[in-house]
């Protein structure tokens, strides 16, 4: 299993509050909790050549793992068709918190993927609603998030394939935050907690719930369907 | 009510095939059935301005219906973006046959929309899956087209919201034909009959399932959702 | 379209909180204010013969709501078995409040429809999560009720065909509290709120997505498919 | 991993063209090439004390895979509960071909599983529907099974949570064939191919895909949730 965790990796450069809880950057704490998984972890950043993301790396990538908030804009099309075109074809997909406007789950989702949001350090507790999904393993009925930026409903997304975790914000709101979906031949799944403010990479739910994920998203071992022009395999009448 | 029909309107002018069935073009024949049912019907084809999908005609669309196969890549990226905008805003979408390989399409699932095909003149026989689907009022358990082109599975799209049909060929394959999703406000129904070298929009059942379609694709009277940063609704502990 | 509105009726007599809310029975309060949507509203009671529901009521209603709480172990099991069937032939379904735990609901589930829940007078939001569904109309973002009973997840229920509506509570739980399902040819939409000591049908929204889901719940007009030994309808090559 | 394989072991003992192809029973066909997958297999049968399922058996079991035809009324309801309970807490369970109609599968589908049939000996060509599914995992865009017997739509089923297969019969017919269900804490498949005249068991296709689902349906290790009342996690304004 070789996963690729990728950051845009600017905040932790810039930003005081996200330096000093993440001075390597929240990719490289993500890769040090995988890693204790035996798991083959690689990362890769915004500012690298061709984002990290060579079709080298791509093609050796069994699952990706996406953080990016500020600097959606500066990936370049060419490398999101890319990653969409890996994710069609098997590769798994976990798209992080502020993820949800990156130009790859959106160009997957076909909608706005926009939502309402808050940052004010307020309380979040993440409910399990699905007890039978592997996701969920290990996690309780609920655990909670001190401190997190809101984001809430309408979240504009399509209906998922499988809603398994939905949030309760101190403010008022709900979201969905926890989901799969699956395009093509690969898997995707969204967790909505993350925000570089917050030291929430290192709270061992959220750390339980990326190492589920990861195994979750893993490519299934066929071949790929063929597509185009197709002989009958019966005799037509008219033959 | 407001439908607009559009029409790439191309083989129906060259293909004397295409053009002794549909003289007038495909969208004429469905625009045709469909004021039967009291509904507003307009046009529009690729070769007019804006290919007849200007703001105005946009903004005034409750349901818009879209048949197009050799030029998919002439529709202009920017109406097609507008398309799906309004989509999201809340127009019903409804995407005929060869439509699976529109831009509008393709945006909208995220995926790409790629399937078997064969051109043989075979027959489909098209079966009911969920009998409790306002789309399929009138329709029998299933019908039969005596020739139509075949598409056949792996269908690469989105696993659908509701599976209303479901085709077999004779040639041996099946096929998802008729299935609904939402994005964003919009509603979204795929059918697949409708080649244009055959008379599929002619047949009866063929008629009622789209005559449906518009009205289940109806826009719902509502004030669309609000993104963006949210004020607490509820005092948080830290004020 | 003919609805029957079917009350348990027992708390309204015995309970003053409930009695003083409704004194004639949450049924008579659905009933009046579905009947100014030019419907025609019929209702029915535990107590009465055949808890109201014959035969010949159930053949001619085209969508049955459903209120129960303390004495769901009192209806039938055969009148449980005629709704189911009814259910299964075409009839509309709307399950409220304390009915997640009715016997009609748990047969068509198949799961407990177990659930979190608290007394507390406690303040419930209710959020759209599906701006696109007939069944949201007219309502804005969210709606609040002041006073409510508290359900909280985990709800022991199959995933639903469609989320429409998500609570939030004060004292921090979530809820999936509006959603859709489809069994056999007809359709159920399953409503949280409604607890006999808070005058929740006297909430306009609450009456909103009550009335529009009676008309998402009509049966669709077709014949009901055919089961059991079918003969080939293409000639096998055994033949 | 402990796999029970119950079987209703009948026509294996009375009807020769069974006999001769399950001389020791269709449960030990399946538990042999189950062992090759180093998974503990037990078997049990509907003649043995309390169906072979007792309680020691069902809390021991991680999935239950269930054949039966003739006998589903022999079933007693008491383990029929039993079995509907352990699934909801967690256990997996495949349900294979006229299971359809057992007791089991209709207690936690809610609908009548009802379906079209037809004994002839004829072609079934199994599609793959969901690329992206472990259960399809080693299973090429399709496969045959030269002589089956006959299901077609419409089936009567909740929409599945995932559609796996989808059949394409000789006859004219096409059936969902492979599909999966959340249910509780437990994981459902359906799979339909496997008449006791034909050697369907023995297939490699079906045997790769019914040693998926077993890997598919495992149960997921978590607390299971907590229901009834609950004290708020929240201060609320009241107190």
């Amino acid at each position: 299993m070789n996963v690729t965790v990728w950051n845009e990796y600017r905040h932790e450069k810039t930003k005081p509050l996200a330096k000093n809880i993440y001075p390597e950057g929240i990719h490289q704490v993500i890769a040090r909790f995988l890693k204790k998984d035996r798991v083959s972890v690689k990362t890769a950043t915004l500012d690298e050549i061709e984002h990290g993301l060579t079709e080298d790396v791509l093609d050796s990538t069994d699952v990706l793992i996406w953080w990016g908030h500020v600097a959606h804009e500066e990936v370049s099309d060419e490398i999101v068709g890319k990653v969409q075109q890996r994710v069609l074809e098997g590769m798994g997909l976990i798209v992080l918190h502020s993820g949800h406007f990156s130009k790859i789950f959106k160009s997957l989702m076909g909608t706005t993927c926009d939502l309402k949001w808050r940052e004010a350090g307020e309380k979040e507790r993440i409910w399990v609603i699905d007890p039978a999904h592997p996701i969920a393993a290990g996690i309780g009925e609920y655990f909670e998030l001190e401190q997190e930026e809101m984001y809430g409903e309408h979240f504009d997304i399509p209906a998922p394939d499988e809603l398994v975790f939905m949030s309760w914000f101190e403010g008022g709101e709900v979201f969905r935050s926890g989901m799969t979906y699956k395009r093509g031949n690969g898997k995707i799944f969204y967790f909505r907690p993350g925000h570089e403010t917050y030291p929430t990479y290192y709270n061992e739910n959220v750390q339980t719930i990326i190492k589920n994920a990861v195994k979750w998203a893993a490519p299934v071992k066929r071949k790929r369907p063929v597509y185009g022009n197709a002989k009958p395999i019966e005799m037509l009448k008219g033959d």
